[in-house]
Formats: structure tokens, C-alpha cells, sequence
């Protein structure tokens, strides 16, 4: 074997591998959105067999020789073949390590759990769901055991989502959130409440999708790649490559802003993966390089341009045209009731003041969970008394409650901390962008293009070409620091409530 | 390799190429319906890689090997698995004759193909669409040419959808049912014709896709099994198994018969793939048997009963409550205007008499083609004229004439003679069930359990465990005679028309 066709090889495996992702993708996201609802078991065996395939392929003596041989040879090799080379050698030394007949029957357990959460979640019924949320944190706890029998299982989860990431950072983050955003949420309690009034009422289906192709495309989202479904769960998608992108939401016929901001935050995630360098695709480099950095460009669409007065004074005419009730009130109007700040029940809903409380509720308790201190079926106590504690709110049910999120049916334990995380990153990303791009005046105009821009140059098209502290220490020109965002969060707030 | 062993391992590769189906079935399914429109492409990478692996998998000299050891040992398998044998062998052989590089440059075309007609019949641009068709065309002659050299390449192609058929029965058929049609035709037009008024309006889609799922459950199709889809063209596919089926229609504002009888004829085509024995799943005998038996039960459904008085009359309240504007009118109305004989454009929306006619055309065209006695080039203007000879219409543009079709562009070449085929099977097929069902009480009352039940027992459950001929002969209890079709059609219309 000469380095020449080692790579070759190589190639050709990345491409054939991402035509396996393209199925197991649209498997998934054509079971969440269109598949008739007896058809699980059927999706199983498919899976079964293909994630079976994949396995075998990524993990063969061929393979692995063939990688080994390439890492051997790393300095003949372009600066992405390099990296694409170390990223698979990471990730089959981590796969070969869990036995394959528990791989395959992990990919057969998500599929039920995620038919079973979504019965459960309908009849409000956790009893229904603990079974099968046993076995994943069994099975995660387990596959911590296999792949990094010496670290605290816990932070074998936080890594998977951002490399590097350990409990001890995440305590400290956290406090540090903590410390500015509970003395904040206490001065917002003391002031008037805005009113949401503007956005509340009854919005038809119909109107919310078309609002929603309305921001889209005012985001610079290509829509001849993206698609838009409906599902209990928002979420985004890539399907075998950057080319096809799909994102989903779900509609509240009741409140305006739940999709709006869905479609938006998704949008965010759909920007990011889409805007892989073209030559990334069919390789391991494409898409985005991990949870918390995904988050920061989601979460920095939805929320800091999202939520901002220029957005919002930009966007309100085609509000008012998809929605005729909302003659009579002003941009102003909206711009206060979509930062109402307020404690609640559900994440996907929650102020930006009060959410990245829901995600310290959440890892509490699955630090907990997967610890060994807490077991499944008193997660939904720990849930109730946990919302009371931190947010003063009394959880009706378990719909509302521990039953809302699709994360853990879909085995993603250890994935919360990253929305806090990539919050707190966009603010920073957000500081550094306005030394270059007059982000308001573009915000003003819609034109997303300077800030799309900005975000593909030092971002987006490197796909996972980079480790992500060095992509974003590279994009920030410093350090990360999660100053920026709480006095983000202090200064805009201030404003809004008078403080 | 013992017996035993070598049944194991033909099981686990039935189970494993259902699984390379389910994903090649559901990335063309999410291509028709879903997909964003430039993500062609992606899916070709994706297909192209899947289907060779399905080629290598199935035309490996392991697989080979293991296949005639079975067939050498047929005495000791089960009638079931002795036929998966037989059929996996015949399919082989056929596949190994066509280069796996054309095998696969052919997928490519297919998916490049379907995109492009699209394209074509949205701008009535059959330039667009010829080269395309061409090569469809090309690669047919020569796969012809690799699998049965002997043949006249279009008898390759009829074999193909009916085994056994051939020009030579086709021209026959086809006689016996023009020396009715075309009197019948005649005398209808001189009689006044009856009003389709109540069927014509402004139907929304919302309200028809509501009557869709009506339809869906009258028929007796399981929902949890059964999705419903919007496509250019309708069509019908199993995903993966029988446990897991779509349909798909299009909505036509102006007409509310257009989708009804494609959703009722689409059910058919479920109904069949979605009742085959249980055990069949994930076997090669799992489905429909041939197009010619296929649309044998779509045409019964469609026409045989869905255009029936009887079943008119059932359904006609729920049609009222589906679309008020038709108040005023009666069941008769309805049964009248869903069974108005005119020559006409689109064979989709074609009245029972006329039909075959339309299918008939496509025959002498694709015969031509195949035959090297017409060029694709020459296919609209040979259309339009062949139009205007068999049933009188002027065609005002290739979306309404050559490009109204999606078969040619899905490589369906050989495919059309089944629907007129089916259509004389399912007349015959009615005749026997009326024996022992008392099939217009049924219909009157919205009961089709004991017609499903007859079908399922006759036709369905044996999936594709008995060669066409032979089912259909064991089912109609004698030879198939296209007579029962003709004497239907006449009766039926005769009454309509007061001839």
C-alpha cells in the first residue's frame, strides 16, 4: 500500500459512509415527520441492519490498518485528510470498544424510545417512558465504562458533546451565570412585567408555515437545500451531506412567538451545516464540529438577532401581513413581548434570562443520574422540586415537566450544558463581529448577508476541520469569555425593564 | 455448507437487502414529496453508492454459491423458500449480465431523470427532457440486449412488469378490447351527455386532503401503516416491508374527482402490498406479484368500486361534509359525473371507456422506440397525432401530452399494457368474488371487510409466493378471459347513457 492509494481508499470509504448517514438520517427524520405512526418496528430492522454495516465498515482490520498507516504518513498528507484521519482513528478506537451486538442494539433501542417518549409525552405518562430511559442511562453508563473507564462517566457524556468539556468547567460556567443572572431575575421581578399581549391569541397553521418560509428566507437560508417539516420536537438535520439540510418546528396556535423563534434557532443550526466548504462534503470533516459551537450559531440567530429591536422593526410588516390581527400594535409592542422575561415550564419557550436556568436543572440531574446518586424513576421529583427551587414554578405534569424534551429518548445525555454553552460563546462571537460588520444597520435592512458572511469566514466552512477551542480562540481572537454574555443579557435587560 | 446453514444465511440476506431497500425506497419517496428541489444530486451520490452495494451483495459468487447449493436442494426447502430461491436466482442472472457500472450509472440517471422531467413538464419543455429520455431509452435496448438477446428488446421490457407477456398477446388483448371500445365509444357519443357539474368547483386542499384519509378509511387501509403523501404523480411504495406503505396524490383545485380516484386507486395498490402474509416480511415474496396483478386490484378499487352507484351512494354524505358547495345535489349526480364518458388529455383523469385507449398509445409508442422505428425526438409530435387519431383531441402542449407521464422517466418502459391488463383482470376477478360476496351490499354499506377479505385470501397474502398466471387462475377458478371486462363496460355504460 503506497500513501497514494491509501488515500484513495480513504476516500472512497468517507463517501461511502456518508451514503449510510444519508439513509440512517432520513430514516430518522422521516419517522419524526411523515412515517404512519405503526411503522417503529419496522424502522428498527432497517436501522439495525444499517447501523450494523457501518459498524463493520468503520471498524474492519482493513480500515483500521488503512487508517493507521495514513496517521503513520501524516505529514504527506493535505492539513483535512490529516484531520479527517485522526477524527475516524478517535472515533473507531472509542466505537471497537463497545461490542457490536451492543451498538446495534443500542441503535434498536433509540428508535423504540423515541416512539415510546412521544406516546409517553402525549398521555403525560413517565411511567410509560422509565423503562426504556433506564435502559439508555444504563447503556450510556456502560459505554462510558467501555470508552473512558477512567474518567467520571459523566464527563465522558460532556465530552462527546464538546470535546474537553468536564463537570468542574461546567460548575464553574454555571456559577458564573449564576452569579450575575439570579440578581437579575430578582430586579426584573420587582418592575412591571411587559405585556406578550401582541403575541398571543390564535395563529393558524397555515399562516405560521408561511411566516415561517417569510424568515427563512430573510435569514439567507437557501432554500432549494434546506427543507422545513413539523415535529413534536423541533430539530435540524443534515442528510448525507451539506446539499440537503432539513430543519423542523411545531406550530402553537396559541402563541405566535414558540414557532418563530423555533424556526429561527433551527435556521441557526441549518446556516451552520450548510455552509461546510463545498470540498468538505462526503467526508468526516462536514457539518458542524461540535454541540456547543452548533448552539452558539443557533442560538445567536434566535436570540441575539432574533430578539433584537432591529430584527424585529426589520420583520414586523411581514408579521402583520402573515397575521392581519396584529393590526393596532407597534414593532415595540413585539420587540417587549418577545423578551418578556418570565420564569416557566419549557426550555424551548423560555426568556433568555431564565434559560439557561432549565439547562443547569437539567444537567443537575443528569450528573445525577448517570453518578449513580439519583435513580430514573424519581427523575420526575427531582424535576418538580428542582423547577420550584430555581424558578419558582409548579410543574402540573409530566408533559410539562421531565417529559418535554426529545434529547434523552434520543440518547443525547450530556448534550444540555452545550446550549448554555454556545449562548454565552455567540455573545462573545457577537463582539467580536461588530469590530467588522455594523450588525444593527444589517438587522435594520435584513440583510443577513455581512453577518452570514462573517460566520461562514470564521466558522462555518470549516466544517470540523478545526478542534472547536482552537476554531472558536481562532474566531474571538482571545480566549472565550462568558462575561460578554451576562452583561450582554444585564445591558439589554436593563433597557427593556428600566433597572 | 449444510442445508440448514445455507436457509440461515438466504434469510439474513433477504433481511439484509430489505433493509438497502427501505432506504433506496425512502430516498425516492422523500425525493417525490419532500426533499428541497436542488438536493438531486445528493441523493444520486447516495443512491448510487447504495445500489452497488445491493448489486455487489447480491450477485456475489457467495451469494451465487449459496443460492444454487439451495437450489440443488429444493426438495428440502419450504414451497416459500424455494420459491425466494428460484426468483433470487432468475433476478441474478439477469443482473450479472448487465455490468455493475452500468447497473449503477443507471440508478444515477434515474434519480437525474426524475428531477429533470419535473423540471420539463412544470415548463411544458420536452427539449429539456429528450436527451434524458434518450439515454433511458439507450440503456433499455441494451439492457435488453445483455438479458435476452434473443427477444425482441420491447418483449424484454413487457416481461419484465408481466411475466410472460409479449407483443404478440398485447396486440391481441388489445384488439379484442378495441372491437368493443371503439362501438361503444361511438354510440355514447351520440347520446347527450351527462353533467359533471357537481364534481367541478373550487375544492381546497385542506378540505380534499381531509376526504383523502375518508376515502383511506373506507377502504379499510390501516392509517398506521399507510401514509399519504403530495407528488406530481401519484404512486404507491412499500418502505422496507409490507408492514410500512405510502401513497401519494395530487390535489387538483378545480376537479374533486382528480384526487379521489387517484387516492381509491392508490389504496388499491396499498391495500395489496400492505396484506401480504405476515411471514413474507423481509423475504423476496413480501409485495405484489407483477404490475399486470397490481393494478388489477388498484382498477377494481378505483373503478369496479370506487366509481359504483353503490359506493357513490355510501360515501356521497361524507363528501357533502366535506365540501359543503355541493348541497343541492344528489348521489346520482355524483355517480353520473365520476362516470361521464369523453375522450380526453390525461390518462390519469381518463373515464373507464376511453382509458384503455390512452394506454394503448403509449404501447404503439414505446414499442416504436424500443423497436428503433421512432426516435425519442419524434415522441410529441407521434403523440399528439396518435391523440388525435385514437380519441380526437387536439394537444395544446407537451405537459398535457407526452410529458404528463412519470414512467418513462422512472425507466417504467413496459409498464403501461399492465393498467389495461389489470383493469380486464380485475372485471373478471369481480365477476368470481360475486359468487360468494354479495359485493353491492358491501359497498352500499361502507362495509369492505368481506371484499378485502376475498382479495386477501385470493390474491394478497400470497405476496409473491405463486407466479401471476397461476394466481390469477386459482383466484378466477378458469383461464382469464378480457370478455368479462368488455361485457362490464357495456352493461355499466349502456345503463348511464340509455343506449
Amino acid at each position: 500500500m503506497n500513501v497514494q492509494e491509501a488515500i484513495q481508499s480513504f476516500h472512497a470509504l468517507q463517501s461511502k459512509l456518508s451514503a449510510y448517514h444519508h439513509a440512517m438520517s432520513l430514516i430518522y427524520y422521516d419517522g419524526a415527520t411523515t412515517a404512519p405512526k405503526g411503522t417503529a418496528p419496522n424502522r428498527a430492522h432497517a436501522l439495525a441492519i444499517l447501523s450494523e454495516e457501518t459498524y463493520k465498515m468503520s471498524t474492519s482490520q482493513e480500515t483500521v490498518s488503512m487508517l493507521e498507516f495514513l496517521d503513520a504518513h501524516k505529514d504527506e498528507l493535505t492539513p483535512n485528510d490529516a484531520r479527517a484521519v485522526y477524527l475516524a482513528l478517535k472515533d473507531i478506537k472509542e466505537m471497537k470498544k463497545i461490542p457490536m451486538d451492543e451498538y446495534i442494539a443500542y441503535e434498536e433501542l433509540l428508535v423504540e424510545a423515541d416512539d415510546v417518549w412521544h406516546k409517553a409525552k402525549e398521555e403525560s405518562n413517565f411511567e410509560l417512558f422509565c423503562p426504556v430511559l433506564e435502559r439508555i442511562f444504563e447503556t450510556t453508563i456502560r459505554h462510558a465504562g467501555y470508552c473512558a473507564p477512567d474518567k467520571h462517566p459523566y464527563n465522558y457524556c460532556l465530552d462527546k458533546y464538546e470535546g474537553g468539556l468536564t463537570m468542574e468547567k461546567c460548575d464553574e460556567f454555571f456559577a458564573a451565570l449564576k452569579s450575575k443572572i439570579i440578581p437579575l431575575i430578582k430586579k426584573i421581578s420587582q418592575r412591571e412585567q411587559v405585556s406578550d399581549e401582541c403575541i398571543k391569541g390564535d395563529f393558524d397553521e397555515p399562516s405560521q408555515e408561511k411566516f415561517s418560509y417569510e424568515l427563512m428566507k430573510a435569514m439567507g437560508i437557501d432554500l432549494d437545500h434546506c427543507g422545513l417539516g413539523t415535529t413534536e420536537h423541533p430539530f435540524t438535520t443534515s442528510i448525507g451531506s451539506h446539499h440537503d439540510v432539513r430543519i423542523t418546528t411545531n406550530y402553537e396556535r396559541s402563541n405566535l412567538s414558540y414557532s418563530m423563534f423555533s424556526v429561527i434557532h433551527e435556521g441557526g443550526h441549518a446556516l451552520y451545516d450548510m455552509n461546510s466548504a463545498d470540498e468538505l462534503a462526503y467526508t468526516f470533516l462536514d457539518g458542524g464540529v461540535s454541540m456547543g459551537i452548533h448552539e452558539s450559531q443557533s442560538r445567536f440567530y434566535e436570540n441575539l438577532l432574533g430578539r433584537s429591536r432591529e430584527f424585529i422593526n426589520y420583520i414586523f410588516p411581514k408579521v402583520q401581513e402573515c397575521f392581519p390581527q396584529l393590526e393596532g400594535y407597534t414593532a415595540e409592542d413585539m420587540y417587549r413581548a418577545v423578551n418578556l422575561v418570565t420564569p416557566s415550564l419549557i426550555r424551548t419557550e423560555a426568556d433568555e434570562v431564565t434559560y439557561c436556568l432549565h439547562v443547569m436543572i437539567r444537567y443537575e440531574l443528569e450528573k445525577r443520574v448517570v453518578g449513580g446518586e439519583l435513580a430514573v424513576k424519581d427523575l420526575p421529583a427531582e424535576w418538580n422540586r428542582l423547577y420550584k427551587e430555581y424558578l419558582g414554578v409548579d410543574v402540573p405534569d409530566d408533559k410539562h415537566g421531565v417529559l418535554q424534551d426529545s434529547h434523552w429518548s434520543g440518547g443525547g445525555i450530556g448534550y444540555f450544558p452545550s446550549y448554555a454553552l454556545g449562548s454565552a460563546y455567540g455573545a462573545h462571537l457577537l463582539h467580536k463581529m461588530k469590530e467588522t460588520v455594523d450588525v444593527e444597520k444589517c438587522l435594520s435592512e435584513g440583510n443577513f448577508a455581512p453577518i452570514n458572511e462573517w460566520n461562514r469566514e470564521h466558522i462555518w466552512k470549516f466544517g470540523c476541520a478545526k478542534e472547536p477551542d482552537v476554531l472558536l480562540c481562532e474566531a474571538l481572537g482571545e480566549e472565550f469569555d462568558p462575561a460578554y454574555y451576562t452583561e450582554y443579557l444585564e445591558k439589554k435587560y436593563s433597557e427593556i425593564y428600566g433597572l
